[in-house]
């Protein structure tokens, strides 16, 4: 009835923050933050009095295949109840006022949950409901606040949304991707003897063409031709392309050429 | 009919990355993105050939009050057409193939855009169908990939989740929140000394009381006691309170000395 048999194969990866959503409204919703949990491989998932009650056939549809943390996720009366086995609870909230608590960015959270998860102790983040968001007594229940860096004018954010830059943040502390990588696949960066090797070629059929006929400017093109190249880590297998331009494009001006000499 | 009246009084700032959505099969989808890019600051969206064609009553709907960025978004046939004017154009995608591009971490883009848009040249950010993304030519089009750091177990991400994180990326780029702060709101961290007067308080008190009255464990325990309340950066105003608590626990257990003697 809920898809409880289909859906990816996922489990809990390693000791990992519990989600708890505080008097959720629409299934929908819960679905969404499913899929974003496993986005961000997240598994476990508490509902506190969710407003339609549970399960919602709805929220198994959102959830894009995210079925087995809906499958395991566990309802709730109350955030104490939710929270009771947990070492250190977190809460969302945009703009907290009057409490007096350590607040932390998205990022920042993250580390310190990886911190507290590696120790290892169980931690849980509270998100309240859509519209509301979590009230002064949900609040004083966490240890500590997370509020993200976002737009001042524009802090209306989706559910789902906010559980997905903190499953985000979450995947991203124990990530090691270089922020900047080159993509080859089966072919390797070209080395400058490469290069050397296709500019000599290139340069050989410019000066026999004429392109290169002024002589006092041909040092500078060469170098400008040269700066071209040299910017976008060519590629091996671009530089036998290119050889096989440059020689093709020859072969049509020699072919000319002996047509015109004809 | 499109909500053109409303919503928030939302406007670019500064120069801000386009934000492409090509081939977008679902106005409820478009809506949403438009929400996650008020929250991450973003304001320009352009709609490659949208399946169901734009305008749709349901975008505005999905938008919670960005409608100004569903207003202002521009309708083109092809890429070609929506990047003619660019710069320099990211593109996302979770499992490029036989591509011959940098790629990045949405992270390391976010700091390459608040770069590019500061020299000031014109970026923009192509996002594929639901379904399928982009496809080859699509990311030919591109200077540079996106690829986020997820679950790869898990890697089925909807369109405006992708199109939050990005924003959330390009907002903190740019944001000097700390990763940690201590929210006090009109009360202020507690000096030592203000701790000391407390500390001295209590153990008063509890010397009184004969808490204190095994004389070899008294300074361990007055230790700890120092230790507990060092840990949590205590407050003025949670001083006075904790001044107040032990005085007025300390009268009942006087008052109840008093009563006793009587």
């Amino acid at each position: 009835m809920t898809g409880r048999d289909g859906g990816a194969d996922l489990a809990p990866i390693g000791n990992s923050p519990v989600v708890i959503l505080v008097r959720p409204q629409l299934a929908d919703n819960i679905g969404a933050v499913a899929r974003a949990m496993a986005n961000g491989g997240l598994f476990h998932l508490r509902l506190v009095a969710p407003r339609d009650g549970w399960p919602q056939e709805t929220a198994w549809r959102m959830a894009s295949g995210a079925d087995r943390i809906l499958d395991a996720a566990t309802v709730h009366a109350t955030v104490a109840e939710a929270v009771a086995d947990l070492h250190h609870v977190f809460a969302t909230c945009p703009r907290p006022r009057h409490i007096i608590k350590p607040v932390l960015t998205a990022r920042g959270a993250a580390a310190e949950l990886r911190e507290i998860c590696a120790r290892p102790l169980r931690a849980g983040l509270l998100f309240g409901p859509e519209r509301a968001g979590l009230d002064n007594d949900d609040m004083a229940a966490a240890d500590t606040l997370i509020r993200y860096p976002l737009n001042p004018a524009f802090m209306s954010l989706n559910l789902a949304q906010a559980v997905m830059v903190m499953a985000y943040e979450w995947w991203s502390a124990a990530d090691a991707t270089p922020p900047r990588d080159f993509m080859t696949n089966e072919t390797q960066v070209a080395t400058k003897a490469d290069l050397d090797n296709f500019l000599i070629h290139l340069v050989g059929e410019l000066d026999e063409s004429g392109f290169l006929r002024n002589l006092p400017k041909r040092p500078g093109m060469i170098r400008n031709i040269r700066h071209l190249f040299q910017r976008g880590e060519v590629t091996q297998q671009e530089l036998r392309t290119l050889h096989g331009i440059v020689t093709e494009l020859s072969l049509g001006r020699r072919q000319r050429g002996r047509v015109e000499e004809n």
